[in-house]
């Protein structure tokens, strides 16, 4: 069965993306087809959004599904006369919440992803820029200012999550690749143990790596599957040489491995 | 005034993190200490974690606020038992969803930041690897294949934009930077224009191009007013005479540019 749903807001409608897809996810009996209209924030813009949608509902057989968020309440009055099942995520709760803490909500949007908090914003743009020159343990110097060192073999997906550790959360995260230098000395590297504290040593399964390294470099030495078996094996005894607990990646995905990682950091960090 | 706020889900948590700092975000007279509990996927862990809020909470003037996305109703019930404003994020969405479709949830967690989709998942993976491999204008070849190719004077934004629409939308995102050498030609690099259907070409204050220039090269020619303004009225002057209009990146934040840029880029693929 399929049914279009729209995610509108006033400002980037990241919100409203994360939290439809998520309510979306669980009717996996159901073809979605997806239209995104952020910057909607005028009641002019609002009012041809709403004609527009209700002239392609009538050739649907299912009615359409709205998610909005709109911190303003006439231009969610105007997209509320949609004819489609309308849901403005904000209201309800800002309504709630104002009543509880005793104060009135600002109504402006723009507030979560806009430049706003330009500090902390500056302080994610340098991790992403620390994280790139740390990749792939292209430098060395410089990992006593990292927040996180990922450590695995090669292709195991520490460069996306160091990636998304840095533009989301502002965390600096360095990657260090295990290498057939390291394998032939037999010994985990040195310079990474002065940080313990920080390292993120991971693991995966062998078919996972081999199913990642074929696509990368297919019928490769370096994508065979004893190849990649002999790797994971030589990197788990070396964590075990120095009683570090391998993170499993095989089946997680960059966010999963992410909010694991930033729980370990605010841990440490007794931030949390 | 200060108010503890707790993000709790079975999976991630990232859009528990999502809506709640959102609606957070409207409240800016109130300071909030935010403590995320992912992973919270037995009733056991959920009873722990209600027994250390409450225990928290006795100290508090104002009543903590929870916010949970909870796929599972039996957890749900658990966590709902705190002594806090509790909102559940999921549950009365979803109740509707289903009476709108007329079929039941799934009611499964790890749905939406999982490795369900593994081919979806993958593109994303692929698409950062083309943006790393494409930064910098490091590499020509292959630009046939970005999806998008960002262009502006140095400093201006680009990299971070690129790898956030690469690990968010799995769109392949390269980057240009315009140097002395394509200013001194007083041309528009030839190799771009081949893609014009494909250039987000971008522009930015001086003011704002001196302050991040000046973080990284401090009192440096590279970073002074009249460089960076000289270099911005060379790109506009470029941009002008190909019609190419540029996007402003002055005030925007990088999720602000890439909801632009994707709703470009799906209106070009007339995916939107």
């Amino acid at each position: 069965m399929q049914c279009d749903v729209y995610f509108i807001s006033e400002s980037t409608g990241i919100t409203a993306d994360e939290l439809g897809n998520s309510l979306l996810s669980q009717f996996p009996q159901f073809s979605f087809t997806k239209r995104y209209h952020p910057f909607i924030d005028t009641i002019e813009k609002a009012e041809a959004l709403v004609n527009q949608i209700n002239e392609v509902a009538q050739d649907q057989t299912v009615k359409p599904l709205v998610f909005a968020t709109m911190a303003k309440s006439e231009i969610n009055k105007t997209l509320a006369k949609v004819n489609a099942n309308y849901y403005e995520l904000f209201d309800n709760y800002l309504a709630k919440i104002a009543s509880n803490l005793g104060v009135e909500p600002r109504r402006e949007s723009g507030l979560m992803h806009g430049l706003v908090n330009e500090r902390q914003y500056d302080d994610r743009i340098d991790a992403v820029n620390y994280t790139l020159a740390h990749d792939d343990a292209m430098v060395l110097k410089g990992l006593d200012q990292a927040d996180v060192i990922m450590v695995g073999v090669s292709r195991s997906g520490k460069t996306p999550t160091c990636l998304y550790l840095a533009l989301k959360y502002g965390i600096k995260a360095a990657n260090y690749p295990l290498t057939d230098d390291d394998f032939k000395k037999h010994i985990f590297p040195k310079e990474l143990l002065k940080f313990r504290e920080k390292l993120i040593v991971t693991t995966i399964s062998p078919q996972r790596l081999h199913h990642i390294r074929e696509k990368r470099r297919p019928g490769s030495r370096y994508a065979s599957m004893p190849v990649c078996a002999s790797e994971i094996k030589m990197a788990m005894d070396m964590y075990d040489r120095h009683l570090l607990t391998p993170l499993d990646v095989t089946t997680q995905s960059v966010e999963e491995l992410a909010t694991q990682i930033v729980r370990i950091y605010r841990t440490s960090k007794q931030i949390a």
